[in-house]
C-alpha cells in the first residue's frame, strides 16, 4: 500500500481532479464543468463527488490528502477565497472547512498559479531547481513563486500577484486600480484589445491573432512584439529581485512563443545586469494545463514540517 | 564565557568594525577610513587589524566568527566580490579566503544592503516580523530581502538588486544598461540631477535640496514628489510580489521622509490591491548606518543548519 493524493483544479469553466502517486504518477483523472450557475453548494458537491469517485476507484492505497487550486487570493489561515472574479459566489466562504467536513480528509487550498508553479517544480520544467518563478499567460496573468521548493505565500497568502506588476506607469488602466499592469499589456485579453486598436478585428481571440502572425501579418507581429516587451520588463525586474535560476511561462498564449520571445529576451538582456552575468533560464513550462493538478496534489504530500 | 561576533562594514569611504554579543548588544566599535589608494592588500590588512584589535580587547568571550558587509555582488560560493563600483580593486579577488587565512576564524561575506536588512530584522525596525524588504536610499539604491529570517541570495548571490527595478521603461539611462532604474529616479544622485534640471543649482547635494524644501522651495518639493512617486511604483511592485508585512527605507535620504513619503504612499495605495487589502507597513529603518554592522555580525551567529 502506498501513498497518493488528489489534486483538484477549480476553474471558472472546468472542474478537474486527479489522483497522483507520491512519485508523481497520474493514477486516474476526472474532468467536468464548473456549474457556477447552480450555486456554490452544487459546485462544492461536485468537487466532493469527484474526490470520492477517485478515492473509491483507487481503493487500497492511502489517501494522504487533497489539494485544491482555485483562481483568486487564498487567505491561508482561514481557508478562504477572496477577490476571485471567476468565483464570486465563493467570496469569503470557508471553502476548505466545508469540503474537509464532507470528506473527513485534510484539504489544502492554493491559488491556481501557485499550484501550477509547484507542479512544474515537482514534475515539470523545474525539477532541476529549488527556486523558480512561473507566469501563466491566459485571459489574465497569474504568478507563482517557489523558494526552496515551497510556494511563497506572503503573510496573508497574497504573494505572487505578478500580473499586477507595473510595466508602464502610464499604461493601460487595470481593474485593480493601477495603470500599466503586466496583464493589461501581455495577456490574451491585452492581445485582443491591441488587435482592436489596430483595426485587425473587433473581437479576435489571441489565437486568431496568433494565426494572423503565422500568416505574416505585420500588425499581428507588432502586437506580439509589444506583448513580449512588456513581459521582458516584468521578467527583468523579477530577475533583478530574485536572481533565481529559472523563470517559466505557461498558459494559453504560450504557443505564440516564437513571436513574443525575441522581444521579451531582448528587453531582459537590456534591462537586467543579473541576467547578463548569472546563468538564468527563461523558458516554457511543460505540464500545460495539468500543472495545477500536479501542484495541488503535491501539497498534501509535502513534509508538513518544512511547509 | 559567552559568544560574540564581529561585524565589519567595508564602504568605499569608511571602514568600521564592531564586536556584538549574541544578544545583539554592541560591546565595542572601531571606525576608520578605507584607504583604497593604498591598494587592496593594505585595505585587507586594515580589516584584519580592526578585527584583531576588537578580539584582543574583548578577550575572554568566544568569537563565533566574522561577518563583512561590502558594496557589490557577492559570489557566495567562492567568497568573491564582483561588480563593485566602490571597490574596483577587489573585483574577482578571493576576499573571504584571504581574510580567513590571516585570522584563523570563519568569515562570511555579505552584500551591504543585505546585511543592513538582516540587521534591521535582528535588532532594528523588523524584530516583529520574519519577512521584510529594505531599500537603502543613498548615492545609489540597494536592496535586501529577508525571508523567514534569512537573507534571500538567489542562486549566485545577486538577489535584491532593487535599485535596478524599472520604474519607467523610458526613464533615465543607468550604467547597468537599463532605462528608468529606480536608483536613477529616487537616489541622492537622482535628486542632485533633478536639481540641476530645474536650475536649482549645479551640484546641490540631496541634503541641500532637502534644506530648500524645508524652506518652502517649490522646485525642491517637486523633486521629492517625483522621487516619492518612483519609490512608490517600485514598492507597489514589491508588495504585489511578496505580500510581506514590512518594507523599510533607510539611508542618507531618509530625513527627507516628510517630503517624499506622501507621494510614495499615494502611489502605493493606487497601484497595489495587496497593500489596500493586506495589512502592510512601509516605514523607516531605525539602526541608521549601524544596520550593516549589526547584520554582518548576525551572520556567524545564525544557526548554520537554517542558513
Amino acid at each position: 500500500m502506498s501513498d497518493y493524493s488528489i489534486g483538484v483544479d477549480l476553474g471558472g469553466t472546468n472542474l478537474r481532479a486527479a489522483a497522483i502517486s507520491r512519485e508523481g504518477r497520474m493514477l486516474d483523472k476526472i474532468s467536468g464543468s464548473t456549474h457556477l450557475s447552480a450555486g456554490r453548494d452544487a459546485v462544492i458537491d461536485d468537487i466532493v463527488r469527484s474526490i470520492v469517485t477517485l478515492r473509491d476507484r483507487i481503493n487500497g492505497d492511502r489517501l494522504a490528502g487533497v489539494g485544491i487550486g482555485v483562481p483568486g487570493f487564498i487567505i491561508i489561515e482561514k481557508g478562504l477565497i477572496v477577490g476571485s472574479n471567476n468565483l464570486p459566489d465563493f467570496e469569503g466562504f470557508p471553502v476548505r472547512d466545508a469540503i474537509e467536513k464532507q470528506l473527513g480528509t485534510q484539504v489544502i487550498l492554493e491559488n491556481d498559479a501557485n499550484a501550477a508553479a509547484l507542479g512544474e517544480k515537482w514534475i515539470g520544467a523545474g525539477t532541476h531547481v529549488n527556486d523558480l518563478v512561473l507566469l501563466t499567460l491566459g485571459t489574465g496573468i497569474g504568478g507563482g513563486i517557489i523558494s526552496r521548493g515551497r510556494v511563497v505565500h506572503g503573510h496573508v497568502g497574497m504573494a505572487g500577484e505578478l500580473g499586477h506588476m507595473t510595466v508602464n506607469p502610464n499604461g493601460n488602466p487595470c481593474g485593480c486600480g493601477n495603470f500599466g499592469c503586466l496583464e493589461k499589456h501581455a495577456s490574451a485579453t491585452a492581445i485582443t484589445a491591441m488587435a482592436r486598436m489596430l483595426s485587425l478585428g473587433e473581437n479576435l481571440t489571441a489565437e486568431a491573432v496568433y494565426k494572423l502572425a503565422v500568416g505574416g501579418n505585420t500588425k499581428a507581429h507588432m502586437i506580439f512584439e509589444a506583448m513580449g516587451s512588456a513581459l521582458g520588463i516584468a521578467l527583468a525586474n523579477l530577475i533583478n529581485i530574485f536572481n533565481y535560476p529559472l523563470y517559466l511561462l505557461s498558459g494559453g498564449v504560450l504557443p505564440a512563443w516564437d513571436f513574443f520571445a525575441p522581444a521579451m529576451l531582448r528587453e531582459i538582456e537590456k534591462r537586467s545586469f543579473t541576467y547578463r552575468n548569472a546563468k538564468t533560464e527563461v523558458g516554457k513550462a511543460t505540464l500545460g494545463n495539468e500543472a495545477g493538478l500536479y501542484g495541488a496534489a503535491c501539497l498534501p504530500l509535502m513534509d508538513p514540517l518544512n511547509t
